[in-house]
């Protein structure tokens, strides 16, 4: 039986809120759309980002930051479609404020057009961090079944949009686009929900035009606010 | 800013670490092997177990004990089977001692020959906790990519075996089982490895030999620890 006294001389959530928020402001400023990447492992991120800059690195300025808890694996892919920045966790489950930026300083690329954040491959912890996004997209692999939107509630609560991934196996897998939509919906109801397989590209340019339309709602703002 | 006082009167993780010592020790005086099973969201630890209940439940007594933030779904999915108990985390991202003690309690149906403890799916948090286990499986399925060990090192490397599952999916999915292989020997060189599809039931019989064999390992070591 041990007795530990540990003072804690600083609200520390608070100073996690207020830098996302002063993050959010300064990008949303320069007109650079935040968008958070969440995901189970192995559902597509990686693959969907490359897939976006494919057709989106020729009008727009890009860049992606991607969280592992260990390896370059992720950024070796994203390097020869846009600038990309490893943030390697050391064994941390998600990312926070406090890592994205100086992540985003190093890559010193400000104005963006768009700013992917690609979290730790984890559909439980990232939900519960702001990390100054304008958007949190859940990608979901539908060979991860159908059933996992009330069984992570807070992933989907917290989200946007929903990206089904993998739309090529849906022959091969038991899943139910309607099923999955219909859990979502219950969920959170304003989710828009969009259908790709970013390995074969089906769909990626309807995903594209939902970026574009969001970072155009993210400059209206900005200049009905300016007024 | 504001300052708190946090009292800590007890020495938490070491309880943890006692309070799972001390129920693996009564599980294996039972002659139970306890089995931690681990995997991302969707990679198919429930098919396995439906799997691997329909080729044991005939010669052994078997349970389940069954990890989730929310929703009974996975239980009910079990029940038919074997019995299931559902633990909902209420949020947590992983499975603790002091929630599995309390659920088996409940289940009350010691002595078993297999206890199986379905973690919530995360392939990151559970690997630091100690829930009791004699055994630690991960499940990792062909359609989340083959480079998932260098990027979860600690669940690789707290692992006993690693079943690769929907080998099923094989022709229509970029995975190599021997990429997969040597990435997880490299964190883990003594890592048992099988290839089953809980879908169709392929490797299936493998599996459970597998699992058979561990239990008969676990009594000879009682046996020769009896004297």
């Amino acid at each position: 039986m041990t007795t530990q006294i540990i003072p804690v001389n600083r609200d520390v959530l608070a100073e996690k809120r207020v830098a996302a928020e002063c993050f959010r402001a300064e990008r949303t400023r320069q007109g650079t759309l935040v968008v958070h990447l969440m995901s189970s492992p192995g559902a597509g991120k990686t693959t969907l980002l490359q897939a976006t800059a494919r057709l989106l690195r020729e009008r727009y300025r890009l860049a992606v930051l991607v969280g592992d808890l260990a390896t370059e694996r992720d950024a070796e892919r994203l390097r020869p479609l846009l600038p990309a920045m490893q943030i390697t966790t050391g064994g941390a489950c998600h990312l926070e404020i406090g890592l994205v930026e100086p992540a985003f300083a190093r890559l010193d690329m400000s104005p963006l057009d768009f700013l992917f954040i690609e979290d730790v491959g984890n559909l439980v912890c990232p939900a519960s961090h702001d990390v100054g996004h304008h958007l949190r997209v859940l990608v979901q692999a539908t060979t991860e079944g159908d059933d996992k939107a009330g069984k992570y509630p807070k992933a989907f609560r917290t989200a946007q949009a929903l990206v089904i991934n993998k739309i090529d196996l849906l022959a091969h897998v038991p899943f139910s686009i309607e099923v999955a939509t219909a859990d979502a919906h219950r969920i959170q109801p304003d989710l828009t929900v969009l259908h790709v397989s970013a390995l074969t590209g089906a769909g990626i340019a309807e995903w594209c035009r939902y970026l574009e339309n969001e970072r155009q709602r993210l400059l209206a703002g900005r200049e009905k606010e300016r007024g």
